[in-house]
């Protein structure tokens, strides 16, 4: 075993799980993000978790409306991923800019997204600071999934790809 | 789109990484337990996060001294994540029991695993309360990884392989 940089050995968690980050803000356009850093948190209640950049807009509008849909990206959200992940919904609304299929919520005012593996509508019980980042804790009110199920896609270091086991050892 | 249970949603998760957890009780004895509930938290200081069950051992460990090892189960620890999953550090030593293979710290007092694909070594800075588990957030102090290169592994829902991308199409 060796030393190495933390930036190296963090470079070992792919392939990681792409989470689509769809909020409202205080006057009430929806926006979505993508987030690598998500992950489960309790089972009863069922609890999920997501960190957010302090700078990011999906920051404010889950401090501003206090809920928040954790959706695990679909096969075919490729290029939803790059488009929402590089650019800011403080400029825009990427709901029209990126024609971006929804339907309708039950639980909260947040738009599920139409192609995601999962869409989980919460409303957020916790706020923790964490370092550069927030982690927002969201009770899972209500869950949809698309009348055909669509795999998850995963984060393969910049490509967008279903990961599949290596079974052929 | 149509409504389903949380719990069925949540299947939409899988392939799902796996974390060695490994942590000293109050009286010195390592432990190590795998999470799949872990995520990267904070870039600047590098954080990273785990939401443990309040009855787990480790739980306690932590609570107790204060650091942790978190580290990606690497290839070939199919059966350790199996034998440290299905038992308790409360009724048994791991380490001497499953006869797992370790070297020394170089931050921390924790062990770090052998066979991981990446060690990354933690003092806990939060510990916040989430449901029936708790989250503890660790500063990464130093990284560590094998020699020869190990990849990671992922729980496809209860066998465990890597996760290769799907460029079969």
């Amino acid at each position: 075993m060796r030393r190495v940089s933390p930036a190296e050995a963090i470079r070992s968690k792919y392939p990681e799980w792409i989470v689509l980050v769809v909020a409202r803000d205080a006057a009430g356009k929806a926006n979505v993000m993508p987030a690598g850093w998500a992950m489960i948190c309790s089972g009863t209640p069922l609890y999920v978790a997501v960190a957010i950049g302090h700078g990011r807009y999906t920051h404010e509008c889950i401090q501003a409306t206090g809920e928040f849909v954790f959706a695990w990206a679909g096969e075919g959200q490729q290029e939803l991923v790059d488009q929402t992940g590089s650019s800011s919904g403080r400029d825009m609304d990427k709901f029209a800019q990126f024609d971006i299929a929804w339907s309708g919520p039950e639980a909260t005012q947040v738009p599920l997204l139409e192609g995601a593996a999962a869409n989980l509508e919460c409303r957020a019980v916790h706020e923790y600071p964490c370092g550069d980042h927030t982690i927002f804790v969201g009770e899972v009110l209500a869950a949809h999934m698309p009348d055909t199920p669509v795999r998850k896609l995963d984060n393969f270091s910049g490509s967008y790809s279903v990961a599949l086991p290596d079974r052929g050892r």
